[in-house]
């Protein structure tokens, strides 16, 4: 079951154009792209005739053309022309949803048009803030169930064993972090004192000697993390630093499949080749490191559906983060605003 | 459901000899072999003692030896030698499937025998008379349910959006056609006056000015469409013109894939090479461009059975096709004369 | 449905060492690893926590560390540290299989601990006899139902059809088996008398003139087989031999997927290149050709899971050992001393 009210990251910007772009979406198939004067459309990709996908057709003016009998679809879904026939039923159309471009990003509402809120995107303004650097990698699909990335965002000890080389040290399992929930957030801060940097800190930021480190996670429902992250000479508060954010906004693609859109802002030593290798390559392989144990977690889940799970204390962030979104769905499916969903 | 008690075409004949060929018919595995004397035998493609595919044996004399413990059966069926084993019981046996071989083709018979009447194999004289030139492609394997392609066969407007580089122009849509439904036929005629010949037709026939066009289609059930085509100078009912027969017989190997066996046969420029390419190689592109519509079709169809579809005037043909068919089929399920199909 | 008290080749003991080795048996996932004292040990491959395979993770002492939050297992599955955590809850916990080293094999219980009695593995001393030279080729991936595997070995007149440039001669259906089922064991033999050699005997053994051969299989389930095979100059009870006994032991990977293990060892021509070669090379590919066989038969059982079988005079054997292991199944459901299966 997935939140349907909510805004997800449906694209980055620069890979919607005038070509339709096809994407599923909540399970749903989507086709996104541009009308003359650049504004975002997102489209049922599937026509209401003979169920072609819609991407498999071309935009012409603001709107799109179905590859196979010509149906031509305006950007809020309605049938504006069926080649070889005079007048057109209301039932020819598709659904239109809700787009906004924010953050580099292109946001889809899946849910009731009517609610969709461009407040409730949340407030990333580190990604075009000129005091900030933004890398953007591209999204990695993810052959997993998106709340196991929220899982791993949320939980700091696995630097320790899944980036042992990159951003992982020792020190980690050892500060015990403490989480908050607070209305529709879960926060986890940790704070480790005077200890060796990890290896891509230590790269980015050259330091002679112990930092103090912070690696603190903002969680609000259903998929939107910014993890606060960076170190400091032990002790300096206002020594050489590393300082950066890690947004993580992962969207269903299914219930095993995820697009996993993310990006890092850092607000130090913008021009520095060595250091923007690391925040647009480096990074990324990091993820890569989590892409590898969340797919072969949902590889395990999916070949025994009900196997037995234990928490752990590093679970309470998690749970926490889960408990609210079941709670947001409940109450969806519970007003009945939403179609039903897989 | 398959209509069971029908010919359908199982191969080309060039594609049977003493090497047997494996072929699923209507979700059946079938072996194809010939006998000595060229006849061509169509069994059940599954050992009926120990299920290996009799595919996988060799053809010894007129008879068919599995490849795993020898049994031999006669192209009726019968188990006819168990080695190691004196008598053979009469249980010992596979389905054998009527065949016969016209139009170049080898027809297949999945119903009961004693309905296998060869007057119902449609007369496609076209391709093997002398004043005509028929081309043969191989077989094409699409991944759809083959009333999709009956649809596609019977609907001409795709062609201005499929094939608009090919054999398509804006002239159709504007053009509608004609459908009678007459017994077992749905006829599809259309006449296009005066307007220029589409790119593949002006390189076949080097037309100096405007063509008057012809696209009609007779389609019967299960899946035998012939579509009379073809081209002459506008207003010279005795000019200059092109002229072909393309034959469809898809034939159903399960419910989502299919078996695509087609011909054209044309009555000019038999030894024109430009004209032969297009015949044997380019005609085949223009049908894989369906191909690509069609599967993508069957994916979506697949990814949510249920969709909504609304019909528009063009489906006129093709909703009377699948009405007569469907009828055929439930007549047949209710005379119990057929086993259960899938 | 699996036998689950019994003991299964879980890998040739070459593949097993300090780096974790992921396998599926019975449908269960397991890992295999060693300790510093080179005993081995079989975990269940998937940690209770978060489900993530434990042969993700690293061997650490005799213990095993999973990759993701570093939960560490003793080789009783026991949960023994847990990183930012003081104690440690019972549950935490995974399987522990019962693990034995013989004949070159690990060997596995995946039922009930307490009945994992080491004197139930077969007696194949041939494997590490000075006398007997054992080659050991890589386990071969089937994708067939195990059982399948058993009907191969049990019937020899396939050599004659799947076999027949290798170790197969027309005579072997003529020299119809002896079948005889006692307590466990369903034995057949088969005697060939003054016959020529199939073409790897003679290739092995030289031979001026006809043979005298025998092929005598013994089988116990759930999956021993041991062929005692060869052939010896006609009449020469004494004379020149080829002499071989072939070890089968076919483990269930899924109930449609098997890990098949195998032995060839020979009491003769030790350090002849030819003859090794034949062991160690063209006996897989024997093997290889019954593996062709074996999954065309899954393929066509998958497709059509009810379809009818007749069977046949040599189907006595392993419909003897058919019989015998669904009864050893149904008294282990019946006791419950074991969990249910797949």
């Amino acid at each position: 079951m997935f939140l349907q009210n909510a805004w997800y990251v449906a694209a980055w910007n620069r890979e919607v154009g005038r070509a339709p772009l096809a994407r599923t979406i909540l399970g749903e198939s989507v086709v996104l792209y541009r009308k003359h004067d650049g504004t975002a459309v997102a489209l049922e990709d599937r026509c209401c005739h003979r169920q072609l996908p819609l991407s498999m057709g071309v935009v012409i003016d603001d709107d799109l053309r179905c590859g196979y009998h010509g149906l031509r679809y305006a950007a809020d879904g309605a049938c504006i022309d069926v080649p070889g026939q005079s007048s057109i039923p209301a039932e020819l159309r598709v659904r239109s949803f809700p787009v906004l471009e924010r953050w580099n990003w292109i946001w889809i509402w899946m849910g009731d048009p009517v609610r969709a809120d461009p407040g409730l995107i949340p407030n990333w303004w580190w990604c075009d803030h000129p005091q900030w650097r933004c890398s953007q990698p591209d999204m990695i699909h993810v052959k997993c169930h998106y709340q196991l990335i929220a899982d791993n965002v949320l939980d700091g000890t696995h630097l320790a064993y899944v980036h042992s080389t990159t951003i992982g040290a020792d020190s980690i399992a050892a500060a015990p972090p403490k989480t908050e929930r607070k209305d529709h957030l879960v926060r986890v801060t940790r704070w480790i004192a005077d200890r060796p940097p990890p290896p891509l800190y230590q790269l980015a930021g050259n330091f002679t000697g112990n930092v103090d480190r912070w690696a603190n996670v903002e969680h609000a429902p259903p998929c939107y993390s910014v993890n606060f992250a960076g170190c400091v000479e032990a002790g300096k508060s206002n020594g050489k630093r590393v300082e950066l954010v890690a947004l993580s906004a992962p969207t269903p693609e299914t219930l095993s499949t995820t697009h996993y859109f993310f990006a890092f802002s850092r607000a130090f030593a913008h021009d520095d080749p060595v250091v923007e290798d690391i925040f647009t390559r480096r990074f990324v392989d990091v993820f890569r490191e989590d892409v590898a144990v969340l797919e072969a977690q949902q590889r395990m889940m999916t070949l025994k559906p009900g196997a037995r799970q234990v928490n752990i204390a590093v679970d309470v962030a998690s749970l926490a983060a889960r408990r609210l979104l079941e709670g947001m769905i409940a109450a969806e499916q519970q007003r009945r605003d939403v179609p039903p969903t897989a």
